[in-house]
């Protein structure tokens, strides 16, 4: 009784506030709070005495909890992606049904039956599990393909519900797949459908129209930190917002920083502070957008946390961003740079700053012909110099945090379940407009 | 300069809001964003298919950062103790002065200088690093003797400027020290001061006048989980809000969950709730009194996060709340009755509702002779058991959160730093009342 009071307060103060015409909904996949700490000092000026705040902090506003529907506790992408895109809890693996295997509408969905345009920008492949759970419904986020093929039959008014879909996917998305009785890939019947085709990033400035297919990756795009195009997440999107932006529909536009959560997989905290940076810019283009626009809402939160990070360890007190900062590829790709090297001292400074002391170099001799034990060692240096603490290579339960301006943003404040970001969004395009 | 129009206009928000007559500072030491997710699934009542929210829940408004006053980023609890007092940044281990070992003004002691009643209830002993803070000038925390002596020493119109003094420490409190020509305890200074003397717990429904010193444990109090008042944190905050509530003058208190950080140091999960607890129903109480009062705000935040907490651990997506929950001590303590047993299944269940393993019990009765070995593999169990994460015995720098409510609440919505909080807090002790 006393949460059906505290509902209809929150309802009725939403009511009262100017509703949104666009929802732009960010997820940095696998963001838990200490990342967002840890990018602040990452990327505070060491010449300046005060610690810059990030654009993080400047929208900082509430959390959320992100247990699945299972005893658990500890949520996957795939679960913690039906509950921010159809308010509802499900279980781990689950895409878009809920533990009896029904069918949940995702807010994207309730978009687009409402006149929006709609878009999903990410970094990985677009059947992975964050955007799959906004468009797609599987009993496992495994279902690649079949996911994929979902961007194409899953309709409104007989198109597909997605109206911009940028990220990468070719090995999902350009195989050929059976459709009733046609074989065909889901490119070409997007194409078919009036989508233009857009492969590479470059292309990206003659984005003018939608419906539009964007693929720039086989799987996921390249990570950042080794990427020619760090910012490829603030590149999408800004193509978004132009597209988006001039139609006369509102919009509803969903954008996935998809890979902190992996690099959190491989305990790589340089992988994940990049992925953070090109997050960070991206957040501040939408803030700014929000900014001149006047009509629009943004709402960013994680699905969850991955790693569990800490900065510190091993009754260290401290924390060595600068050492963060002298790391310039993921520990996989320095491992098979690596591999076989001759020159360890020299090869070792095409990718990391700072020198290996004796006994490092020793410990990475012993392993060099085995690309597997390079990066476990190289890992643990990194680990060692800069005190970053992991405890998992999978995820953990920590609530994350939510960000938000705009119209409507006040909604959000305080503390709420995952599920409840979704409704109360799902309020606004229903109520909104 | 957009800084300074940013809090100009916070400044302005304040000034407009209703000023606090009454200031109550809760500091849970160590209480990182991970123990106040543990602590939610921890409590939740596993019959009701929803997770019930916590008080911790009810009150989330913000976060704040932590990092002290040298390069180390993660700070000890004496510069954040100091920083959350006076609104200055100091070095790790400072007590109450900064780097050039100039000493701070506590926002106790501009409470006490602006007419207000002070307290301080804290489980630790009362010389500690976080009340230190707000009472006594150290270049070191480790002065403990000096540190209680300031209790004393420390006045405002010839009175020492806390009235009401509830925690542990009869080892420093009751030790004849030398002051000027003479030697003598802090109590006793403090009783010829006019302080009542309080010993135990039980004697507190005899609280009713000020100034009045309690002293309830050697150093701090038993910890919860091993104690026969696992509420005292709420105990003495009873009292204490029954005395300063009922003066004419406004108050200034200070509430310390001393303990959830020792139980990180610990890294012992049961020990860590088991403190949360206390501190839940302290808050509720605290929260109960502000609703009631009108005129009164409480701030509630940490020092900083203690452990590297995870829940869920070494890729195992789960977090097994009700393990933690059917350990009924400290592993120090477990560890101390476990010593030489001769019937270890047996002495187990004493303290542990499940069941050894054969193979943890074969682990256990190879170290049974040694109470340091057998901590460890009690410690090791659980975290197997429960899937619970540490990555140091020491702090980490993850942003802390913020609660609040009552009068002048909002203007702790969002992030800030520490010093921040205490400057918000000086502003209302200033102008309000
Ligand atoms: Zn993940
Ligand atoms: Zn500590």
């Amino acid at each position: 009784m006393k949460k059906f009071i505290f509902y209809s307060l929150i309802l009725l103060s939403m009511s009262i506030e100017a509703k949104p015409t666009n929802i732009i909904f960010l997820i940095g996949d696998g963001m838990g709070p200490a990342y967002t700490t840890a990018y602040r000092y990452y990327s505070d000026n060491p010449k300046t005495p005060k610690v810059e705040s990030t654009i993080f902090d400047t929208l900082l506003i509430g959390s959320a909890s992100t247990y699945p529907d299972d005893d658990t506790i500890v949520t996957d992408s795939a679960a913690a992606a039906t509950a921010l895109a159809t308010g509802h809890k499900t279980y781990n693996g689950a895409v878009g049904i809920n533990r009896n295997k029904q069918k949940l509408t995702s807010i994207l969905k309730t978009a687009k039956s409402r006149g929006y345009n709609t878009g999903i920008v990410v970094t990985s492949e677009l059947s992975h599990a964050t955007p799959a759970g906004f468009v797609a419904h599987s009993t496992s986020r495994k279902n690649k393909y079949d996911i994929a093929k979902q961007f194409y039959t899953n309709k409104f008014d007989g198109k597909p519900i997605v109206d911009l879909m940028l990220g990468g996917g070719t090995k999902y998305f350009n195989k050929e797949l059976t459709l009733g009785k046609r074989t065909k890939t889901v490119t070409k019947w997007l194409k078919s459908a009036g989508y233009k085709y857009f492969k590479s990033l470059d292309e990206l400035d003659q984005l003018n129209t939608l419906p539009a297919l964007g693929l720039f990756a086989e799987k996921g795009l390249t990570a950042a930190i080794n990427s020619e195009h760090p910012d490829r997440l603030s590149i999408m999107t800004e193509a978004a917002l132009r597209v988006l932006g001039k139609d006369e529909k509102p919009f509803f536009l969903m954008i996935e920083a998809s890979q902190i959560d992996w690099c959190g997989h491989s305990n790589d905290i340089s992988c994940a502070m990049a992925e953070m940076d090109d997050f960070a810019k991206t957040l501040t283009m939408v803030k700014h957008y929000v900014d001149e626009s006047k009509n629009t809402l943004m709402v960013a939160t994680a699905d969850h946390s991955t790693g569990g990070l800490s900065l510190g360890y091993n009754k260290i007190y401290q924390w060595k961003a600068d050492i963060v900062k002298q790391v310039h590829a993921t520990t996989r790709r320095i491992a098979e740079q690596l591999e076989g090297s001759k020159a360890i001292a020299t090869d070792w400074h095409k990718f990391i700053d700072f020198s290996l002391t004796e006994s490092e170099e020793r410990t990475l001799a012993a392993v060099i012909d085995n690309k597997d034990e390079i990066k476990d060692v190289v890992r643990q240096i990194i680990i060692n110099r800069s005190k970053t603490g992991w405890t998992t290579k999978g995820h953990d339960a920590v609530d994350v945090q939510v960000f938000a301006a705009g119209v409507g943003s006040r909604a959000f404040r305080g503390f709420q379940d995952n599920t409840d970001i979704s409704r109360k969004l799902n309020y606004y395009l229903i109520n909104g407009a």
